[in-house]
């Protein structure tokens, strides 16, 4: 078997430049060569490439999630209880669902073992947003993560160096080789980071809109399918929801911030939009683990997960288990915020939009994400939102507070954040959260 | 600027795919950067892969061509006599055109600067032809090239180090990452080095059939009118024919069986089709160069060159000066064989065919040709046809005398070349050698 052979495969002849399917023999030896080193970069960085052109079918894309999956180690969690359900998002502004619903659900008697990520250009990262409270390690040793999931019914840990090696070398790769927006690739970096964390059933939540990653609606139906289709032919059950990310979710965007507004979600005082998303999504994990028979029924668990104040305990006793201060949290809270500071108001009357991607990429700048994996963000900067999409503003109401790194960065990101500010003399429809489910 | 934008852009986006052209500045930057080793070749084998799948416009062709050709040096030709005028082959099997076309279209008058390539996979090499002839040399120094070309009005050498060392790199990664076959790929490698070599005129003989590289008269066609379009934006002339290659050129295929044959269309005695396609090439480098008003002139031009007895002279002279044995090559001529020798003989009654490409495979396998760069080729290993394509033969008539590298060579060769020989109970429409010209 050589490497260029399964290149022309899957690229196709001149003529005809459709490709073919793959079978399980060459992805396998693509990958694992890949992996030990026997494959160079520049001949997966050309089949990435013609992946991109010519997709996969979702046959081929399970097979890859499984090689990937299989070229590191996988979290056994057979000898706790289960059941194992994990969410992902693919990723937005102001996106800290996860943080409200793990306990949520965990309170309604799920494990819920989360492997998460990091911020990473316009868009926030949960681990960085964990790291804001005082002591919190997110860099779990198995058998740490799998006490502490026994304990607190959720832990939170980023994914080590032997989970899914594969992916992290094809990520990087694709990072720097025009091939990431690709619908079988990312279903296959997602799915085997996911199944190595060992869920039996996984909810996706898949962004659309200027914020996210699929722009489109239709772009992000492709992925939501082939997300729930290809973790189900992998015997996992799946679910999907389209969800809006045009507008930033919640008020407050930011790694500390973000921690406080999970709290108000705890509380059940957070914005309506967080608590409808994170109900959801709560609700569809319920379901497909068999702890409700309907979402209408899941919901109305999550809310009495956070009404009995279980939810919010679980949150603390996970914040404890993992090395945070919990009680250092609860004092700064509403508190703790960058010195370094500046408003914005409105600049007319209108009915306000508020741009995601925009919003996003100025939160790199004022210290929230990051441009590049080695790069540092700072816990205390962010935006609190004190206007929302939809809402009429009058000319000089205050919109945003924005805190920073430094003062320096003000420069670049309040021009950005004026920009992403939009006023229209008509009332808009109300923007529609949850646009469609998958099933 | 960024490496991963330009691949990007080349690329398009998820929804559209088509990509954009790329500008002077974005190809210097990839394919200079390419060179001076600041784009590593992960980056550049996914552009080549988006270049597969999107093309290059002529405009986007030329640029590229331009940019390779200035990576290195070129020979300077200006203080020679002119009209320069090369020809280049996309290779097949048994195509020896270039070694009696060079000193025939000098005996008209032209200068004939060939820098040529050498075998591999199923197609032949001049370079290795050439050195079938006792001390012949093909690495000739810029200086003693020129002086040769002048002595002897065409001169036969290898592209050298410093000549486009953008192609050297990019041929060897496209080899390995399955973008060979990519018109604008191939237009501006061809272009590149021709354009270095220093003619004003190109002709191009764009082969089509089982035994070329494209498969199809259309695609012959899109690569022809491509190299034509693209050299003449870079003010060269520029013509191409479209050629027949479903069945080996001449009777006599082999590196010193190529020369023999040479010898007898520098006599006017060579196979009908060699001498066919040697005329019509050499007419229209004539007539680009001005040295004839049509191709009917060109034609008995070429013809007058042969019987004269110039065309011989010339490349006799040509043989002594580039250190060949000229004496030691008429007294093998008919004679030198290697010593490992079979026959085959026709299965049954019928009209023949006889298939290139697995002809040429064969020829790999006797030692003609080589799989490998590195491989060395035997200089005796060869196939006699005693039968053409077309030919009624009669079971156990004698088709091909097949001479080996050594004894263990015919174990596959000699099955390959059976497989190579079809019969049919019906006659066959004659092959037109010529298809089609591209001015």
């Amino acid at each position: 078997m050589r490497a260029v052979d399964i290149i022309m495969k899957k690229r196709g002849s001149l003529l005809n430049k459709g490709g073919e399917q793959l079978n399980r023999e060459e992805i396998e030896f693509l990958i694992n060569g890949y992996v030990n080193g026997s494959i160079p970069d520049y001949q997966v960085s050309s089949w990435l490439m013609a992946v991109f052109f010519n997709g996969m079918s979702f046959k081929e894309t399970a097979c890859l999630t499984d090689v990937m999956l299989h070229s590191g180690d996988s979290i056994d969690l057979t000898d706790l209880h289960g059941p194992f359900v994990d969410k992902h998002s693919t990723g937005g502004v102001g996106d800290k669902i996860s943080l409200p619903l793990a306990p949520i659900t965990a309170a309604c008697g799920l494990t819920v073992p989360m492997m998460s990520g990091r911020a990473l250009g316009h868009t926030g990262g949960t681990l960085d947003k964990l790291e804001a409270i005082d002591g919190y390690r997110v860099g779990l040793e198995v058998n740490e993560f799998k006490s502490i999931l026994q304990k607190t019914g959720f832990a939170m840990t980023g994914q080590t160096e032997k989970i899914v090696p594969a992916d992290r070398l094809l990520y990087a790769l694709r990072d720097v080789t025009g091939t990431v927006e690709s619908v079988p690739l990312i279903t296959a970096s997602i799915l085997s980071k996911k199944a190595a964390e060992g869920s039996d059933a996984l909810v996706f939540d898949v962004k659309f809109g200027n914020g996210a990653f699929m722009k489109t609606p239709e772009a992000a139906q492709e992925l939501a399918e082939s997300l729930v289709k290809t973790a189900q032919s992998m015997g996992k059950k799946s679910a999907a929801l389209l969800t809006n990310m045009n507008t930033p979710l919640g008020m407050k965007i930011g790694n500390f911030l973000e921690i406080e507004e999970t709290l108000d979600c705890l509380e059940g005082k957070g914005p309506e939009d967080v608590m409808e998303l994170t109900y959801a999504l709560g609700a569809l994990m319920l379901v497909l683990a068999g702890k409700a028979s309907t979402e209408e029924e899941g919901i109305e668990r999550c809310k009495e997960a956070v009404q009995s104040g279980r939810a919010m305990e679980l949150f603390l006793a996970n914040v404890r288990e993992q090395g945070g201060d919990d009680k250092a949290l609860l004092s700064q809270r509403n508190v703790r915020r960058s010195p370094f500071k500046r408003t914005i108001e409105a600049a007319q009357d209108g009915f306000l939009s508020i741009h995601a991607y925009k919003t996003g990429l100025a939160g790199v700048n004022l210290g929230v994400g990051r441009n590049r994996t080695d790069e540092k963000v700072c816990p205390d900067a962010g935006i609190i939102l004190h206007a929302r999409e939809g809402c009429f503003v009058k000319k000089g109401q205050l919109i945003m507070e924005v805190f920073g790194k430094n003062e320096e960065c003000f420069t670049q990101a309040i021009p950005l954040l004026e920009d992403a500010l939009s006023y229209s003399s008509e009332k808009m429809d109300p923007v529609k959260l949850v646009l469609k489910k998958i099933l």
